[in-house]
């Protein structure tokens, strides 16, 4: 039998009981004759708890410092991990990102993987031991220095590992049962999915599903690395993410997965724009060089009498303010009217391998949302995904009103964990 | 001017308000016009809470697995320094041991130094950046695994890394305003001392004054490093730890510098054991092969009626069970008549370079103990100290008593801070 990788969050390694739990989970799979690979992140709010500490510090901590600081989190919650398995008569072995030799580009807090180098991690296996490999960190290919790879990367290092190896699954466990059609917090008949394809989940996570980190996902796609989400509270299957084989298409699937939603975002609207060639590139020029990631961007149609335009996109919350200024800036060189920004929006998106070849859809997406008295903002789509942005007080109707009209409701009674729960 | 290397305590970095303090005070030691090298413990009683920890999921962890989990704790503090150093407008790096270059032998808990190739200190320094280095922790040389020192080797790290970078002087800051001529807290009138040499500051060490480790103090001896320790709570001047320049002995001195005690150790006796050739040395060669640090060992005249000798000798209670285990197996083989265990004993040491060329120092410190009532139960000597093992609850009685018949009774009335008040 192959390699198998496992990956354990926060949740699931929250205390000793937990990391108890985890090991004998380990100790199992290890007896059923895999290889075994863990991926751990750091003890329940321990990276909070840390960047908390940075906060009482410093205001804007050096971010080679604060990588440094955070870094220790999976130190701990690997080395008890790797203690609770010699507990139980194996021998296990925790390294670091660096050692695992997970290496990435210098940018801290957000750095990219560029390789990965497990000797030592095929040195562990080649012993007999089980590896436990701390998540979210890497080092830099150029200064060496420790670095992070952003919110929830434990589990792309965790399938990178796995395409690095040539693992034959990668297992994401958290305390959520798999993947569902809909946030179970919002949508009580939230069905959990068997499996989906790498593409949608794709869409998914890049919908504000928060089920996996989407560069985990982009990783799992490049490398056609299965994916297992599944719980560690339980023995149950999770849901399968399932590379699609190249210029190859499931024959029958649902075609709807599910619907994804999102309230990290706020809009920009910048007002009465000159439509002449180059306007536009000015102005998100002028975002790039402020480095803020855009969602959907919306230009409407000039007005021929007036040969102005109104352009619309949507970014992290986060990055509002630093958007603004930087867009302000230009004002008068552009010259655009005035400036609107809204962060009480949400987004709502639809997802499905099967719609490109079913035109219906887009038409029963916005009537469900339309008899629920939700009103739409924007539209983007993609081949298989349709995103709307409506007011944020109307996401959870309108989130229940598409996974309705879409069949996707369980018959089934039972009792769904989803997050939030602390368990 | 030169390179200063700083150590800073658990107790000094032990919370923010603490961690800013200390940022201060090397921010001023960069603002005089010197480069500055910082080696810091981990925060308050960190390591013990992350001991704590490894017990809740092993009760024998891993010793690979538990350095892992300790060194996290330096991780931690050594972040917070360089970031509250940024926060005062200088630019501060933070290494690991490893990253610093402190190359370890593979003896997890208690690894020693074997090298430091502190290039990446060097290049941090060149740049003008302030490098804050974790104590107490390396890298194996061997299996590159990451190590630690022991308990209180941080000083032991900023000493071997001021040697290693030609500094000009290593400050090792703690709750303490220095070295005293007795613990405080046990003799009121005891003085801070302004300058001790490295040789009497070594039997100070090894005759239980906690102020400084001992393997500090072995390593500033043979690096010829002056060391300054002093309170990171005060402006005031610490003691100066002196080394004596090869075959120079200081003109004139004080001809007792202290008195040391210590209670971590515990008394076997070995009753009857036949007085031939190469029977002790069986004895000994027992202890070392369960690796038992002895200290002090006598052996009572054999009395010749009947051909039998005793051995007594002291060591660290906490290896007491395992040197007692090892005993017993050898009995039949040595043909020795019983073992005695005694954990409720104490050691008191006086300690002065002068004392080889005054004879009268032995017979005063024993008639001072005599006076006060306390019973001396071994002896045992070197040039500069004379150590004594009494019944454990005379120690304080036999410690004010020798201080006060060598004169190094304080006629200052000032308040004294000496560790044990959570500074």
């Amino acid at each position: 039998m192959g390699i198998v990788v496992q990956k354990y969050g926060g949740s699931s390694v929250a205390d000793a009981a937990g990391i108890k739990r985890v090991a004998q989970r380990i100790v199992n799979t290890k007896r059923d004759g895999h290889d075994v690979v863990v991926v751990v992140s750091a003890m329940g709010d321990t990276t909070d708890e840390l960047r908390d500490l940075a906060q009482q510090v410093s205001p804007l901590p050096p971010p080679r410092e604060l990588d440094m600081l955070l870094t220790s989190g999976e130190r701990i919650s690997m080395a008890l991990v790797a203690m609770a398995i010699a507990q139980l008569g194996h021998t296990a072995k925790s390294f670091t990102g660096s050692q695992a030799g997970v290496i990435t580009d210098s940018v801290h807090g957000r750095a990219k993987i560029i390789d990965i180098s497990p000797g030592r991690i095929e040195a562990a296996i080649a012993e007999g031991a089980i590896a436990i490999v701390a998540g979210f960190q890497g080092v830099s290919q150029d200064t060496k220095d420790i670095t992070t790879l952003g919110r929830g990367a434990s589990d792309t290092t965790a399938v990178a590992l796995a395409a690095a190896l040539g693992a034959e699954v990668c297992e994401i466990y958290s305390d959520v049962d798999g993947v569902f059609t809909a946030d179970p917090r919002i949508v009580k008949t939230a069905r959990k999915l068997d499996s989906v394809s790498t593409e949608e989940m794709l869409e998914m996570a890049a919908s504000g599903a928060k089920i996996l980190h989407l560069r985990c996902v982009e990783y799992a796609r490049r490398h056609q690395m299965p994916v297992h989400v599944r719980s560690s509270f339980s023995q149950k299957e999770g849901t399968w993410i399932v590379p699609t084989p190249e210029g190859e298409q499931p024959v029958e699937q649902a075609i709807i997965s599910g619907v994804a939603h999102d309230r990290s975002e706020a809009k920009i609207t910048v007002v009465g724009v000159p439509d002449k060639v180059g306007e536009a590139a000015r102005i998100f020029e002028a975002l790039a060089a402020v480095e803020v990631n855009l969602d959907m961007v919306v230009q409407n149609v000039s007005a021929a009498a007036t040969g102005l335009t109104d352009i619309s996109f949507t970014l992290p919350r986060a990055d509002g303010t630093q958007a603004m200024a930087a867009l302000a800036k230009i004002q008068d060189e552009v010259g655009f009217d005035k400036l609107l920004y809204d962060d009480q929006v949400g987004k709502i998106s639809l997802i499905g391998a099967g719609m490109r070849s079913h035109p219906g859809v887009t038409a029963k997406f916005f009537s469900a949302l339309a008899s629920a008295g939700v009103n739409i903002g924007m539209i983007s789509t993609s081949e298989i995904r349709i995103s709307v942005i409506v007011d944020e007080s109307q996401v959870d109707e309108g989130v229940r009103a598409a996974h309705t009209a879409f069949d996707l409701d369980s018959t089934e009674v039972e009792a769904v964990v989803y997050g939030g729960t602390g368990r």
